[in-house]
């Protein structure tokens, strides 16, 4: 059976994901514990990366390469799993695709909105996410009353990058970083990049136990989850494929991209390719 | 008048320089110290940067796009004024143009080659310079008897991009990276990135007066110069083309780009441009 408008996709189909690099990943990770049925392709554009330190123009063009590129593969939703990548492209993506496409942004800023009790929540994000200023756009549609505090950290995606996790330099980094925040009286704070549920524990610990810590990652396939629901698109016969039920693809060297995948989802990244998506 | 089998270029004609980002205006401003008169138009790949994590095929295929354009300007000769991109693509670029193009492994080689002592040099640069080996290949083409110790510096263009040019944070992640080059007693260090010499003032305190620093940036500009007067191709007559003598093209936005490049170079960058460099 076919969906809406949805071309040659069915419900078992795969779910195309994207993002700027490895990031995206932990969005992978939560829709492979969701939905634990569901084929998923996935493109990271490690030879584009980062994103988040480029303009809407590029990062519109970049994006647009890869969504043609993951419809090639009959997918029946497109999830951005890059804050970036959502808060830049994903209105000019929702325009040129017949496919359903949810970026991380939205969910993210749901769930903070629900979580909030003084209304002050604080975003951390790239500072292309950052100046966008699409958080607070989606937060104050769902809520009047809250306040938004937007703080750029560069320099946690190159930490993360180099494995530095839990350290007294990330520690330094993060307390510059979240000081101003802290002042402000945030209750909770958004981690809006994908790298950044990465150093949750150092982010935490800073933070506090009386601040809620809100992964657009984890909310995202939830809503995921939802839409799929939704449009009876969730897969529940088990794809049996073994190795071909996940697939991976990147603009760069697929070696290198499967040493970091491999750190940070268990399942075992089987096969990457590489494809020129200035192609597409 | 025209040299060899350079179509279209005479003495007037404008020097190209490419880069993955801004680090490459480090040989811009050596050059326009060394040759006042001489014409540049300056390629940052502000879209697709760095290169410094990413592999010799995808850096190779940016670089030749870069270069077609540039050829696009008849320029006298090309200057890659990027480590990452003269140990990866260099070769090949030779292979494909006829124009004179020069990088700034070569120039940095010699130079530490020369000034070394004890015969145990130190390359920091890139993961992608230090893992083609490159710096290791020329000195010993030059001297059989020298040591080539090298360490990749993956967090030092980030932190320099931050603007953490002196900063407890930099100096303990330098202290981590050179501690072994200190170690193994170097008395020469490389500064095999077009980046670290914003943080060369760091990196002198934590080496000691003892280590000389090499900045191929300078040594690229003396080879440059010595390649237009052996070829009769050094402009001798000023431009007085005001504001047209340098060039900048960036292949993301350009306001961005000028905000970095002035801090750096103190002409002022006076016009910078956005090309889709994809199309080349």
């Amino acid at each position: 059976m076919t969906f809406g408008n949805v071309c040659n996709a069915d419900e078992g189909s795969p779910i195309g994901v994207f993002d700027s690099g490895v990031g995206g990943l932990t969005v992978v990770k939560e829709i492979m514990h969701q939905m634990p049925n569901e084929k998923i392709v996935y493109f990271g554009d490690t030879a584009r990366v980062p994103y988040g330190s480029k303009s809407k123009d590029t990062v519109t063009r970049f994006s647009q390469q890869i969504v043609r590129f993951l419809e090639t593969f009959d997918v029946k939703t497109i999830v951005v799993a890059c804050n970036t990548a959502s808060a830049y492209a994903l209105e000019e993506l929702e325009k040129e695709s017949s496919i359903p496409i949810i970026g991380v942004v939205k969910p993210g800023a749901k769930a903070a909105s629900d979580v909030t009790r003084n209304g002050k929540i604080g975003v951390i994000a790239t500072e292309a996410t950052i100046s966008s200023g699409i958080y607070n756009e989606y937060i104050t549609k769902l809520n009047k009353d809250v306040t938004i505090y937007g703080k750029a950290c560069p320099l946690f995606v190159p930490l993360v990058e180099e494995g530095l996790l839990e350290d007294p330099v990330t520690d330094e980094i993060a307390r510059r970083y979240l000081t101003e925040l802290i002042d402000l009286d945030i209750d909770t704070l958004i981690l809006g990049c994908t790298h950044y549920p990465l150093i949750r524990s150092t982010l935490g610990k800073i933070m506090g136990k009386e601040v809620s810590l809100v992964n657009p990652a984890y909310e995202t396939a939830l809503e995921l989850k939802e839409l799929l629901q939704d449009r009876n698109m969730l897969n529940d016969r088990h794809p049996a494929l073994g190795e071909n039920q996940y697939q991976f693809f990147v603009s760069d060297k697929a070696e290198k991209f499967k040493t970091f995948a491999n750190s940070i989802i268990k399942y075992g990244i089987l096969s990457a390719k590489t494809v020129n998506i200035e192609q597409y």
